[in-house]
């Protein structure tokens, strides 16, 4: 197996495993022990071919599941066309629970085939699709994080497409908490509903205060888009005087494990604010180069121990792919670093070489990256820690998974792909053959 | 099928081909004609799943060969040692013909796998390893350009990999033209010798001069790199007292179809030079991520009409997938025009919008451009074209293949790998099924 120990360390292990009836590591043996020699005799162990690898799961730290639909289209129109005649009309349409259950029944199962394991929704603003979200979530045994999407600013939402107001949005999402966490089969906590404001220009003061002591009282994890754009970034800062962060913060939302959606504008002080609050930073390279105008200083925030993993921000993004994500973290870093106008001298065309981002860095950030962001002990193979992972196959024509575990680490990044993916576990539970 | 008619224009048309013995399309049929009827009821009729698409088959503009166990390591290194390091003593090996033919024969069939039906390949300095690459394309049935390396500068080249003068790379190159032209089964011309000085700073100007005069006499293809990064272009600038393109055109080396890889320092004099010459460039956008320092900005090229497909760059770009290279394009493209630097105002960040890559201008780069710039009338299924095509699957969970042909262009950009590709044919034969 591959183990990310650290964002700037990898090792490879040759281990056996044995996972208890509720889906955790029980015990974890090195190749040349005697446990190893025991649990590896086992009549009843799962045995990798030679060639294959075992991966921690991957989370997808942001992503809309109802834009599903939307994957591969609009992202040649501007934002507020892509939001107001195709993001928004879509989102509508899950007023209607069976067209909600149909993209659910499709979405989730094609997420575990990318070897997501772990997913952090935004679902929309009703009740019962955003609740049949979590359901195929717990159908399928995807460790899901759903979020009721929370927005009634009246001039900045669309009036056919927002709450009434505050009240409505946070009673809302007091029973779409209780109803998630009442959802039968899901005892172990496997699906969780998650506090969604969309963003701070779709919410009134009043929205956001409520839900902050929502999550106080609830102790539910909070998700959110923060400083995206240099469009949002402006308004937020002309609206409460400060930057998202600091406005997030004195509403109670900077909660620890609260993610924030992309990130790209946030400053020194914004960097310094989530460490200290232990939130975290979903960083969407994809989606970024169609609607952030700019590249996320990634490395900026591994340096200041910020909190961060990959979304895919599907349909921002076009790729359901954490994999693929990765590719683009590295790639986008790279030309932060470097720049890209050959029109402009270098010293005046990227950031710097600092700002790279190494394929170690950017398979951590898939892997325990995400799932630290969002206070989980999976994203690694430990003792006591649920069993969510995969199995990678290094039998195609592409991918070598030999050599040392760097090299590893980086062809991963380079080359995985669900065509690669074979089993998948969540929980100790197989949920891709 | 699609019909990437311009590179802004794409059409879908729901058709039946004949295809003649020597696998040029002898007949193409519409449907709801007469034509149609009668070739869809041929009992030899191959049919086509309704969810899938035919695609005219993709162009690999620039790809080393011998650097296929190379693809997806050592990326991290600077470019000096990437090449001192890795690439020049991993070329070193084929000297060995037995591994030139194991690794070769790796290659090909991963890249029909991938959809591309047609590359243009640098090998090595090493003629019998080079002669196995083109009979090795022969054997797969795959469209192959080769090169034979071409390289003797006594500063630029390492000592021990590099042809000892001029005279005898252009004798060498000599060789090899004719015998890739005398290659068994070759008679159609399936696989072609290409001229390849490896690019300006590894020549010295005996062989540029020898080797256009080469070119004059056989009427056989030329590749090169040119213009890549700040290094290779200022060194240039400084030996020649001009830029690559004008310094090629001295020697007599800008031709015809001629290729030049990368290309992303070219200024408006270079494009003009190119564009009359009818001469091309290979845009590699994963590779320039690395290695280039920049973005090419590929939208400037065909405002210009300077002919143009795209490159995996196999080893300096990871992915052997024209279609991840198509995604890569649009999504650097979109990072020149908007910048990557947050911490720059807008205006002083990007190149401005007028550098975007639409969806459907990267597909086009990948079938019919890549094919146009080799002065090919393949990447496109028109009568009296040979057959050159893929099959597209649009039944697995991500990429979906209804809709408008804009939407579905877009799409394919976006979504289709190997997994997504059934058979594969090249001059009406299917070689890959």
């Amino acid at each position: 197996m591959l183990d990310p120990l650290a964002p700037d360390r990898v090792a490879l292990a040759e281990i056996a495993l044995r996972i208890d009836a509720d889906g955790t590591i029980a015990e974890r043996a090195e190749a040349g022990s005697a446990a190893y020699a025991a649990l590896s005799a086992d009549a009843h162990a799962l045995h990798l071919d030679p060639a294959d690898l075992l991966l921690p799961g991957l989370t997808d730290l942001h992503i809309h599941a109802p834009q599903w639909p939307q994957r591969g289209a609009a992202l040649d129109r501007p934002l507020a066309q892509w939001l107001a005649a195709h993001t928004f009309p879509l989102e509508q349409r899950y007023a209607d629970l069976a067209y909600a259950e149909s993209v659910y029944g499709e979405l989730v199962p094609a997420l575990l085939a990318q070897g997501t394991t772990t997913a952090l929704y935004f679902a929309t603003l009703h009740e019962p699709a955003s609740l049949a979200l979590a359901r195929t979530c717990l159908a399928h045994g995807q460790r899901g994080f759903v979020g009721l999407v929370a927005m009634d600013h009246p001039e900045l939402c669309p009036p056919q497409y927002r709450h009434p107001d505050a009240a409505a949005a946070i009673a809302a999402t007091r029973r779409f908490i209780d109803a998630v966490r009442a959802l039968p089969g899901n005892a172990a906590g496997l699906v969780q509903p998650v506090i969604t404001p969309r963003f701070i220009p779709a919410c009134t003061d009043a929205l956001l205060a409520g839900l902050a002591r929502l999550a106080a009282e609830t102790g539910v994890r909070v998700q959110t888009h923060a400083s995206e754009s240099d469009w949002e970034h402006a308004h937020v800062l002309a609206r409460c005087g400060c930057t998202d962060t600091e406005a997030l913060d004195r509403f109670g939302l900077l909660r620890r494990h609260a993610v924030l959606a992309h990130g790209n504008f946030l400053d020194v002080q914004d960097l310094a604010r989530i460490a200290a609050r232990e939130a975290a930073v979903a960083h969407c390279p994809i989606s970024n180069a169609f609607f952030a105008d700019s590249v996320l200083p990634v490395r900026a925030l591994l340096d200041r121990g910020v909190n961060c993993g990959l979304g895919t921000d599907i349909a921002g993004g076009f790729s359901p792919s954490i994999f693929e994500n990765a590719r683009a973290a590295v790639l986008s870093a790279r030309m932060l670093a470097s720049g890209t106008d050959p029109g402009r001298a270098p010293a005046a065309r990227g950031a710097g070489a600092a700002m790279r981002l190494a394929f170690t860095e950017a398979l951590w950030l898939a892997t325990r990256g995400g799932a630290q962001a969002l206070g989980l002990s999976t994203g690694q193979l430990a003792p006591g820690t649920p069993f969510d992972a995969i199995e990678l196959s290094g039998r195609g024509p592409v991918l070598r998974l030999d050599g040392p575990a760097e090299a590893v680490a980086q062809r991963i990044v380079c080359h995985a792909s669900a065509a690669e993916i074979g089993r998948v576990w969540v929980a100790g539970t197989c949920v891709k053959a």
